[in-house]
């Protein structure tokens, strides 16, 4: 297991551009984050260190069920008939089913470090709610999340594990906050948006002295985290005698994807043979149809612009079962890896990428979660590819996490229920009329 | 990887008492087991070889997720504060999600490899239904599960598992059987037993010539397969330089608890300093209030009578949420073990034992099933006895299933209303009335 986290800052083919306050526009410091955020992770955030330690603490919290099995799929590739080699990162043994811990215990450990007693977030399906939840049992803080509230009722059994590592859970929009009450007011029978469960989470922060913010993805310090998925990777496939040439995952806010291919980034800026894949949905195409520009983070514009693709902070997201895949921008970090073309974006439909998770429940045998069968696509088709051209291409994709809590998605699946959607060019640019240009 | 699977029957302390025929209930050959079973698992069922070989293509499709990983649960001992060393051995990392596929591959393997072409079985809360669909997935068999059909509506997720792996899942009673429809006509509204499910699989298996039946616990065959679990643990406790004084399981029929402790019988009757600890709930007391006697393995008489700890076969279950310790009986290989004083069974409450996992996943993570909750709770409590003694064991529990499919459970236990439930003697005696003295 990894004692350091991988930075990319130092590495990246130019800097990133500075995220604006969401008023002025002018480029803010890191003391902006300072009254959600412990200093730590703002540090990291801003960091231009290439090694960054991974505090005892953390190591012993990740070792729990780290490192991860990087398993090869002997079986897919016989079915496949490819010459390729497929491997698999398994992020989904983790006790919350997914990579999202990876972050969550080291930004527990910095805000109880800073002398924190509450962490606040937001969840759609659950996955980082859980992931936050279990940290803070580990580490003896409290959790507040709130909960998309149609989630809360449809999906119950995240919530449950929320409950199972004590943390208190709101169904949102809560009569609890500012911004809950003013969306009640407007509909009392809201269903909730994630928008607003961010914005209740900030503000219930913002708003106590004793609790801080957390955010499970797009920001610098959460896919630092994330690459001991990457480091692990490279190790295990050293000691299999093999070397990647594709590292494949799929992109809701960019974490999963770039904690396994950020450690790969400077053997390919060396000249090496390897590809990066970012798979999206088509029915939310960020990174495939959305423009490079700066856009806010949230529905409400209280973050602050940050330089990304976007479909529009106003993007309406339509149902689809990867609720993970579903956030209107990308990480800073990845979206200047794609302009520069360090990054291949690809995007599919649902029906096709349920086929590619059926497939590999077949011969495999395990069930992957939604968003992760977006990555199980990419991976079979860049092993088919290499059927068509003979090639022996290593293919490495992240597994990133389990669909024990998504089977009603299979289900659906199973009756022919799932429907295909590409999300319309003209959508696009209408919600993109409401981003400043700056 | 162990290539050869342990079998202990040549080093049990007496041999095993045979199998009575139903009706005539004299001792049956292994010939009579023929119209259901396939040869080489009959074969298996009374062999006296210390090792059987596996298959290459069994140990291929082990491989998918064996060896499974054995964990020190340092969180846990340090909360406990205790000088005993406590390992756990990691079965939820199947596809399936339990130690099930162990020998779903095995006996799908075996019967392929003699031309059957469908397996049937019946399953209660899904846990072995979906191990079968898995292993037949894998090998191009058709599976037709007889699911007990209140389970079939309350517990809709291990289904969708078994949809996902191509099986046939029908909610028994079915109008398929004679015995379904008897039980049809006298109740249209029944809510299905188990005892119920086995007699249609096995009515489906013997009236269809391309057709077998498949057991997933109780049987020599089943506890052999099982016995990978407790070779793994013996190399891997090797290889971290220390040896087991405790070895701890949950026993519903008992495949997982035997498959972890046999591979040690050796060194127990050679003298070593190490116990077998079988753990039951109270509500369902076989091993620590049953009788040793001959009785069927079914409410419906059809099974050979088999030398068991038994509730008695028409034992009526309490509804607990550990659905997979709920058989009247025993495998007999365990009951002689118990009765020769080289096991030691112990029963809890559904309440401690749920408190037992709700600290497991506080400290070491994992959200377990209520079945191995059983084993967590005897291994905390022989932890927690080395606390008070001084004495440095080393403890190792089965981790046999996780808890995704179960959360309700524990949302159960959240909200205070799981009921402790002592099964009471007189209520044995009276069910004990039906069984045949032999």
């Amino acid at each position: 297991m990894p004692d350091k986290w991988y930075n990319v800052a130092p590495d990246l083919p130019r800097p990133l551009d500075p995220p604006l306050n969401p008023e002025t526009k002018e480029p803010i410091g890191p003391e902006a984050l300072a009254p959600i955020f412990p200093m730590e992770l703002i540090k990291q955030e801003v960091s231009q260190e290439n090694w960054i330690e991974i505090p005892d603490e953390v190591q012993r919290m990740l070792g729990l069920w780290r490192p991860t099995p990087l398993h090869r799929a002997f079986s897919l590739e016989k079915e496949l008939k490819t010459p390729a080699r497929i491997y698999y990162k398994n992020e989904s043994v983790s006790p919350p089913g997914s990579h999202k811990p990876n972050t969550a215990v080291a930004q527990a450990y910095y805000n109880k470090a800073e002398g924190v007693r509450r962490i606040c977030t937001e969840t759609g399906a659950g996955q980082w709610g859980s992931a936050l939840s279990f940290a803070c049992k580990l580490l003896g803080l409290e959790a507040t999340v709130y909960m998309v509230k149609c989630s809360y009722y449809q999906k119950p059994f995240r919530k449950s594990l929320m409950h199972i590592w004590g943390a208190t859970v709101y169904p949102s929009p809560t009569d609890l906050t500012q911004c809950g009450r003013a969306v009640l007011e407007m509909d009392p029978e809201s269903p909730g948006s994630l928008g607003c469960a961010i914005s209740e989470a900030v503000e219930d922060a913002a708003t106590h002295d004793d609790a801080k913010y957390s955010l499970g993805s797009v920001l610098n310090h959460v896919l630092l985290h994330q690459t001991v998925v990457g480091l692990e990777i490279k190790e295990q496939l050293k000691m299999a005698g093999d070397k990647a040439n594709v590292v494949v995952g799929c992109v809701g806010g960019g974490s999963n994807f770039a904690g396994a291919m950020l450690p790969f980034v400077p053997d390919k800026l060396k000249g090496e043979d390897i590809e990066f894949l970012a798979v999206e949905p088509c029915s939310c195409p960020t990174l495939t149809k959305g423009p490079y520009r700066y856009d806010f983070g949230d529905l409400a514009k209280m973050t602050p612009l940050m330089k990304m693709y976007t479909l529009g902070h106003g993007f309406i997201p339509p149902a689809i079962h990867a609720g993970g895949l579903r956030y209107h921008g990308d990480a800073p970090i990845l979206c200047l890896l794609v302009n520069e073309g360090v990054v291949t974006p690809r995007a599919y439909h649902q029906s096709e990428v349920f086929e590619a998770s059926m497939l590999f429940a077949a011969t495999e045998g395990l069930v992957c979660a939604p968003e992760t069968s977006h990555a199980v696509k990419g991976a079979i088709d860049e092993a088919l590819k290499c059927k068509e051209t003979g090639e022996e291409k290593c293919i490495v994709l992240n597994y990133s996490g389990h669909g024990h809590f998504d089977l009603a998605a299979y289900d659906a699946w199973l009756a022919g229920e799932l429907e295909d959607y590409d999300y319309p060019m003209d959508k696009i640019e209408e919600a993109l009329k409401d981003v400043p240009v700056v």
